[in-house]
């Protein structure tokens, strides 16, 4: 098998981290395996550069910023072929550069644009292990980028996807995706398949683990993702495609997402055209919407609800009070939202029937409601969070 | 004018550092010059990669070795440009590959082979000051390479060759050259210029401010380098052709070479070839034999003399026994190398006789002698190197 193994931040946290993955690497090699392994830098030293970068300078040179930042994973990839080459692996390092990653030029949040593979593929021919410094490429005219957040992540998912790798392993510090927040529900238990729409669906319990990008390149190329700790041996969870689940359970997972804040315009004039423009400014302002209601209303008026991110509360103000859509506007913090995901609910009835009547049972007010195939997400107060998580973890005996 | 300023590990040792450093730069670009400044790596960083790659492995992977120490220079240069933007300066950070600098693959000790300088010219047309990382390039194929030790000094020579510089500044945290180490007599008078060729031969006073290779890529590319403090503005030493010398002193400085060691062999047989035999040897393994004295004897053998550096002795000890070149074989750790230096001694004779006169009144002895244009070396016992240089000192009136 071909395999892309990529080790996250305290994974390689010190040169023991190192060590023990080293061995990892060295096992998997030994059982025929051919391996790219993606590294991060080691934990802390990217937060330490951009300290010092941002004590010189507020406004930091991006450019500048992404050759200050690729040097971590450079050094991991370096050490970690120095290492296994001693413990009697071939192995090369190589940069973003030299494992040709070709990103556009929006620096310090690069995209990937293409995967040069000739460099990576001959050096695998060779029976080398190849371990690459994530997070980082190159522009089309040779400047350093990097890929933002989670970057390391994309490095892997698109080098296995380029070349058409058996599986891609992301290895963290926790031991892969579970129903819930094993925080508010200490009988959470870890799935061991989960595909990936449930996973975008799921992305507040995985946040951690995953990031949405990677799991959207991950869906586009096809990679097999495993998820799993470098800290021990347990099986992760698969991240594939629905197809290729074998038991397809009713629901998946609850998530809670609390970085929501709920919007609501009272009065709004209810004439074609007045929605669409609200949230045509909101886009441009760059607010993510995400669940809409709009009630109509008698007297020619409607009120119209919608969440965002609890941080963009200011911006959105601001772009209603700016186009004054409304004759009152309504913001309320304390809200969060809960979804019930399974790939399951598709061909069954009444799932959404179960959540309702769960958290009705528990008096729970249901302030707004969105569905799609495969979830359903609920926004309630803040103060019903992990009760409501709780009785929804148990109605889907989810503990099982 | 155009300048190349290069500041060594201590001058940006810690963000206060580059925050004067760039203040330094700032002031040289309003006073209306062009300016290229070549940093290292922040002092101690090198050490601590080094460290931790000898921690792993006793057996580094060279190739890997250049791409973990290559982080170093690109943080600083990054930071430093980062600064010098914030500063109102416009300014571009390049790795040693942006830069154009190729070099031979040669690992941890590479060459510089040519500069493709058309990136740095852009910038500089642009108005750019442009900082470079030091230490670093890269191969025809595309490797990161280093520079082996005093690099960053290498990088800035030869950047300021190829692009033509008026002047190559050497920041470091000592005011320049000395007539002797200071540390010695305290009476040593910094020198205000001093040609290459003195320069190579006070080598030991100024391996600390500049290393060898450097001295002669400047004078093969005729760069006029100043080495000089970063931690005030005192004037520095001018290190130029001998033509440019104004002020032509007899004699520069006393220089003191405390690594030497001197090997005799007895009974060598005395014909033809047997000299060459002995030093194609020691070539062939890579000792640097320095001084050699030959007695014709009388019996049909000769005693032959020559000094090494004493970290040699035991390859230089294992060759002698190999080819069993004399009867006995001596070796004494405990000598030193004195020598006088000074252009103007092409034009002045009695300047060796000062010199053996001066230890003579002292009772020294002169073990072996070695004499140029430009110089008179004496290897005399360990014990007399200090009392020796300073009454060389004295002898020449250098404090004067």
């Amino acid at each position: 098998m071909l395999i892309v193994q990529k080790y996250g931040g305290t994974s390689v946290g010190s040169l023991e981290r190192i060590k023990e993955v080293a061995k990892r690497i060295k096992k998997c090699k030994k059982d025929g395996n051919d391996i790219i392994v993606v590294v991060s830098a080691m934990s802390g030293e990217t937060n330490k550069l951009t300290k010092m970068a941002y004590s010189l300078s507020d406004n930091l040179k991006k450019r500048e910023m992404d050759l200050l930042l690729s040097s971590g994973e450079r050094v991991t990839s370096a050490l970690l072929a120095i290492l296994l080459t001693e413990m009697g692996c071939e192995t090369i390092a190589m940069s973003g550069r030299q494992a040709g990653i070709i990103t556009d030029n929006l620096h310090t949040k690069a995209r990937i644009e293409h995967i040069d593979k000739q460099h990576i593929e001959k050096e695998l021919k060779k029976g080398s292990i190849v371990v690459v410094a994530g997070f980082q490429g190159i522009t089309e005219i040779g400047e350093v980028s990097t890929l933002g957040r989670g970057g390391s992540d994309l490095s892997a998912v698109a080098i296995a996807g380029a070349l058409n790798a058996d599986l891609c392993e992301i290895y963290t510090d926790v031991d892969g995706i579970y129903t819930t927040d094993p925080r508010i529900e200490p009988r959470a238990k870890k799935l061991n398949q989960i595909s990936y729409d449930e996973m975008l669906e799921l992305a507040s319990l995985g946040a951690k683990v995953l990031q949405t990008r990677s799991v959207e390149l991950a869906k586009k190329l096809n990679v097999n993702l495993v998820t799993r700790s470098s800290f021990n041996d347990n099986v992760g969870t698969y991240i594939t495609r629905e197809e290729d689940i074998m038991e397809k359970p009713l629901v998946s997972g609850i998530a809670l997402d609390k970085n929501q804040a709920r919007v609501t315009l009272r009065g709004v004039s209810d004439k074609p055209g007045i929605a669409a423009e609200i949230f045509r400014k909101l886009a441009e302002d760059g607010v993510n919407v995400d669940m809409i209601i709009q009630n109509v209303g008698l007297d020619g008026t409607t009120n119209l609800g919608f969440t965002i991110p609890e941080n963009e509360l200011e911006i959105t103000r601001n772009a209603m009070e700016e186009i004054e859509a409304s004759e009152s506007l309504e913001f309320d913090k304390n809200v969060v939202k809960v979804s019930v995901v399974g790939v399951g609910m598709k061909s069954h009835s009444g799932v959404a029937c179960t959540a309702f009547d769960t958290l009705a049972e528990e008096n729970i007010n249901i302030e707004m409601i969105s569905t799609s195939e495969i979830k359903v997400s609920m926004v309630i107060s803040e103060k019903y969070a992990e009760l409501a998580v709780r009785s929804l973890h148990d109605a889907y005996k989810l503990d099982k």
